[in-house]
């Protein structure tokens, strides 16, 4: 007969921190996920977790919901099991030190929790972690496991992009008006969560998402947001998860259409691919990250000719764009669609690659005044 | 006889732009070059610009001002000298580019310029510019040569880096309070000259300036900045210009002292040496940009044992650490210090080095609320 089990409490909580809903609700999955290991242990069976499959595999193009989605397929990570014992304490060990970030009131970098959790497993010589590489992949375990987004665990990554434009968020209780932020702009943070981001007034009517902070400058400089009525991001590159975030609520909260710039390479499309339909390595949050109604304004492989670029702006493709291309075509996302085909084909037939940057050699200000402008007026985008 | 030659004048200045002071005095530089090779041309002399070498044979640490600066050796450039030819022909080029800007209002990334630059010439099959790498170094030779900040030529970095704290600034007219910018932070911008950023406010006593987003993120949310009355920064790694530039102006426009606190290795060490004494590189950019006063508050190679810190936080030394720390510390101004000189011996000599997250081992707000604390009143930094 299994003896009664003592219940797993908060009870590390600080008097000064105040729970918000969210917190309440993945401290009580991590509470309950620890109940249950005890109940298993407690009636002499073997503790197991079960862990929805990251695989890709176990990954699904939602052709309604138009974005990528876990499946249902699960493992189990089990203590008496050799090769998963390690693992399983170590998926413990990131819901507790997540559980002491939460009641803390406190949030961490994924670097700052691999040092919080790594210790000597004595009397053995090993560590709990061997390296950060061994922590990431069970930090991303248990956001599926837990349905809790990292942001929502208290952890972030390092943060990188800018906003500027017609809107005034409240962040941690401080009012700011971005379409007074000069030249700098607000730097968008890591936790972008509606506990900590607030949106206030907007006046914007769409976002304007592009790639690098140069182009942005350009576009902020020009002060096209003002002109034009909308909010300018961009996410250095490959948008970290705060930016894919924000622009996701900022799509979905206020109803604005996002429209992406970007380079006419393989790396441009897979960002739009990533901004729109969500990344295949970390597909359950597609839910909160992705934005299927999100537009290619650009640039296209027409743009060549169509904006009479001379030659001296082409790069030459490389066997790596040509095979990123082709892999990149045959996504069910983009295999579906004609115009897709062939916008990836035309870049292959030109053999060189544009990037927004090139614009400029029509003359500085040819993006914002004339491009852009443009498009937007004839509606001119790929889905 | 010479004939007498045409005046070079601004004449392409749009109506809408007014020029600052410093545009005025750039332009004169570069409208004075373009004369000078006019007139040497009317008097059937060879063309040729004299510019400042930027070899390390060329610079010195000068230990009065103490950093480092460019010396008075020079080179010539010559249009009837075959392997001189297309640089000199791109050094007018740059200066063109920078003169069309400075005459629009404008600015452009260095990524921006090489597209207004780049083309064909005809009829050969040439390109003024093969790739932004030929670009970049004809910049620096513009900068030198017109002793002018390449944001004082109009040109900019990929930005990064954020500020919070006890200061106001005005941001092209935009008042910024850098103490209500939430979670995020002001974006330093890649030009921070005084014609676009002016101080306004400052309640700060100094400057905590940190290696990493993250680490920020940990003293932002800790409001350490608010408890002891400072402005806080970071660089994303190694600084960028526009942050180093901001710093310099800080420190001496408003007399704070700047503290640098960077990770425990030969990266760390060289981010220091950098902000404090120029780039081997640039060092003709020292004067505006080098700020010999700035302290290093941590980490050290003492904190493994001083504060008690676990195995599990060491990361070995490798081959490339060990030989980069001994560079280190035959630069002139390390060389002369005794306390650098114990504190990269003890580095090798314990073998490991130590990021500033691995404070986060001992509790995850001990870098905030405990060491930088203890360091600052104890006036214990090295210099």
């Amino acid at each position: 007969m299994a003896k009664k089990t003592k219940n797993v409490e908060s009870e590390n909580l600080s008097d000064s921190v105040i729970l918000t809903p969210q917190d309440q609700r993945t401290l009580a999955q991590i509470l309950s996920m620890a109940q249950s290991i005890i109940e298993t242990t407690a009636q002499k069976k073997e503790p197991s977790i079960a862990i929805p499959a990251r695989s890709l595999s176990n990954v699904r193009f939602n052709a309604t919901k138009k974005f990528l989605e876990i499946g249902s397929k699960k493992t189990s990570r089990d203590l008496f099991n050799l090769s998963q014992a390690k693992s399983f304490m170590q998926t413990l060990l990131v819901a507790k030190g997540s559980k002491q970030l939460i009641e803390m009131g406190k949030t961490s970098s994924i670097r700052g929790l691999f040092y919080m959790l790594r210790g000597d497993i004595k009397p053995t010589k090993e560590q709990t972690f061997n390296d950060q590489g061994e922590c990431d992949p069970i930090i991303e375990d248990c956001e599926v496991l837990l349905d809790a987004l990292r942001e929502e665990l208290h952890l972030f990554a390092e943060k990188k992009g800018d906003m500027v434009g017609d809107i005034t968020v409240v962040d941690k209780g401080d009012e700011i008006d971005c379409s007074r932020m000069g030249s700098g702009g607000y730097a968008i943070p890591s936790i972008v969560e509606p506990s900590v981001i607030q949106f206030k007034k907007c006046g914007a009517k769409f976002i304007l998402h592009v790639e690098k902070g140069t182009v942005w400058q350009r576009f902020n400089e020009d002060k096209f947001w003002k002109k034009h009525h909308c909010i300018l991001t961009h996410g250095g590159g490959q948008p970290p998860r705060g930016v894919r975030r924000l622009l996701n609520r900022l799509h979905n909260e206020l109803k604005l259409p996002v429209y992406c710039l970007l380079d006419n390479d393989p790396w441009g499309y897979y960002i739009y691919s990533v901004i729109k339909q969500g990344s295949i390595n970390l597909a359950y949050e597609s839910q909160r990250m992705a934005i299927p109604d999100a537009c290619f304004i650009g640039l296209r492989s027409r743009d060549f000719e169509r904006c009479q670029l001379s030659n001296s702006v082409k790069i030459s493709l490389n066997d790596i764009d040509r095979k990123r291309a082709k892999q990149i075509a045959e996504y069910p996302w983009f295999a579906q669609k004609k115009e897709w085909q062939k916008e990836i084909e035309h870049m292959l037939k030109n053999g060189f690659k544009l990037e927004v940057e090139a614009l400029i050699s029509r003359s500085i200000s040819y993006m914002t005044e004339e491009y852009v402008p443009q498009l937007l007026k004839e509606g001119s985008f790929l889905d």
